[in-house]
């Protein structure tokens, strides 16, 4: 088994190097390999997916992701930009299934800008399609309009689409999490105005037939943005497209109040997987150690349980990382009144510890 | 001065009826003329927007709107369906300048799901453009795939589309509204994704030159829809397109707790507007008198001032609602201990009073 470990750019290199301590620690059977992404491949390689990562990265049979971006790259062509490593990955790879928890943890309920009583207990699990929509759609780019409300000015455009076996593939894969869950499936989309959410939804309904022991409910995006504010609760497991799935699952993340406690998967039809933390790169306390290394520990439970079947290993590190979080241990994104402020490095000992 | 009244169904028409008391109480020189809208003009005419709506419409000043939409008009196709009347309005009227506050009343604090703290004093603009993007791009249809990841299979797709007009005018009228405000206006796209999105950035940029006193920030969507929730007072004016705007309203309309008080106006280039509450036709509370009448009533505020410019009277009216507030007037949406329950009519009968 290997495991390819691409740190990236930002805090990516201090959260990751605890993520490794932990899958050290194990002592299971794989191999380890680390190679540049993002902004810091850019740098060595003016590309932020050189081939030799993205070699590495197909061999592998999971993938740790840190973290892409910085501002210094902002100026760059969109296609040298540290984010279109993450795309290319998901791309090149096929990882159509994102799976992105939104859970609230007991310990940290005062953290959540929602008050407690609506966060508590929350355990919503977003499942975003990730290689298709609008994010992939050809054509688009730039042109003269032809028609419209300007014909002959300037325009630019971008293709929404989804296909049948795009929608049916990443459908079973939020029934059967469904199904393992509360049996309750909400599938959100804009079937009042889009065309390809018609198709979305009409999709659903077909593969529904094949779990008739799953509820399935349809709701617009608009209201699923409304819902996650006024009862997160009201949600279990929550099916979208790449474009709403981007907004609702970082919008339900935020909403727990610890996105630093947040992994996700990026799964492809061979359980090939990429696991990166819900957060970002946040190069403004990049280097000084502050960073919470927890959402990227857990990245590696997730990791073993999809990807490396070693479910009894990804549930050691998961009551590893409740242990450290009862003993009042916090970064400091995550730190209140009674609670012990740790540094990144401390943090991932301690999970060690615990293990 | 001509009103056109369109209550459509749930309880718009309950709910129109009360704004409609306000508007005759000011003994102001218009004419009101009403007409059937969505479900109630389906119900009538076999069509959500009949012709003769869209002529009364089209020779009024301003349109009162209330509310469409009912489960039993679910089945229908999509083309009859009662929220194409208001697609129809928008785009038929050229309505393509929505305005949607976000305010948390002080006296309405608690009703927020998230710690008073983060929402006492909220005053956020939303300026959604509303008549392009991919509510209403073409080409859109079905078809059979001939390239992407499943080439011959059964596709749909959708066009998201922005002609550099379109967004300049938009972007006017936000910069516009920024300059009367705090001077800031964050601009919401996903360029790090999207051609369309690029290109606004680029549009927006352009036209901020003739706005040098306004700061311009740019911010990704899923990144909007994090600071929404975890620090909604960071934002003043935010301007975006006609999709993200659809969701993020919502979102920020939601976090005030009371979206039942948030009127929204829809203006064109010759402020004739369009003016509806940003919440929904409830069709399970209508005609019971539970609906919260204040944002028809804070509806008729905005028209006064940005379609009749009868200014003064739109100020009478905002000072009547946060008087009843102030009495601890509630109706159930908005009832918390200690304040007195009342219905619908009641409440608009308060406003009258008031004034
Ligand atoms: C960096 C960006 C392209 C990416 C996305 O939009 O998918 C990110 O926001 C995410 O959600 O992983
Ligand atoms: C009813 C629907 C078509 C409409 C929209 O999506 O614009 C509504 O959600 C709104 O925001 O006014």
């Amino acid at each position: 088994m290997k495991i390819a470990v691409l740190p990236g750019d930002g805090i990516g290199p201090e959260i990751v190097a605890e993520a490794v301590k932990v899958l050290e620690v194990l002592e299971l059977k794989f191999e380890l390999e680390s190679a540049l992404v993002g902004g810091a491949a850019y740098d060595a390689h003016a590309h932020p997916l050189p081939e030799s990562t993205l070699a590495l990265a197909r061999q592998s049979d999971a993938i740790l992701f840190g973290a892409v971006g910085d501002w210094k790259y902002d100026q760059l062509e969109r296609s040298l930009r540290p984010e279109q490593a993450i795309l290319g990955l998901r791309k090149n790879l096929g990882l159509f299934a994102n799976l992105r928890p939104a859970v609230c943890h007991a310990q940290l309920v005062g953290a959540s800008s929602l008050r407690p009583e609506l966060v508590a207990g929350l355990d919503i699990l977003i499942v975003r399609e990730l290689t298709g929509d609008i994010y992939f759609g050809q054509p688009r780019g730039r042109r003269t309009a032809i028609d419209g409300q300007f014909p002959g000015a300037e325009e630019a455009f971008d293709t929404m689409r989804y296909s049948r076996p795009e929608i049916e593939r990443i459908a079973h894969v939020a029934f059967q999490a469904a199904r393992k869950r509360s049996k309750k499936l909400t599938s959100v989309d804009k079937a009042n105005v889009l065309e390809t959410s018609q198709f979305w939804r009409d999709t659903l309904i077909g593969v529904h037939r094949e779990y008739p022991d799953v509820e399935l409910q349809h709701m617009y995006v608009d209201n699923a943005a409304m819902q996650l504010v006024k009862a997160p609760k009201s949600f279990d497991v929550l099916v979208t497209g790449n474009m709403f799935g981007d907004i609702l699952s970082d919008e339900a993340a935020t909403l727990t109040g610890s996105i630093g406690m947040l992994p996700s998967a990026s799964l492809n039809s061979s359980q090939q997987g990429l696991y990166e933390p819900s957060h970002g790169s946040a190069p403004d306390i990049a280097g000084q150690g502050l960073a919470n290394p927890l959402a990227t520990i857990l990245c590696t439970a997730l990791m073993l349980r999809f990807s490396l079947n070693q479910e009894a290993a990804a549930q050691r590190i998961e009551a590893a990382v409740q242990q450290v979080l009862t003993q009042g241990l916090r970064t400091p994104d995550i730190h209140s009144e009674g609670t012990t402020r740790v540094g990144t490095a401390q943090m991932g000992d301690a999970v060690v510890k615990a293990l």
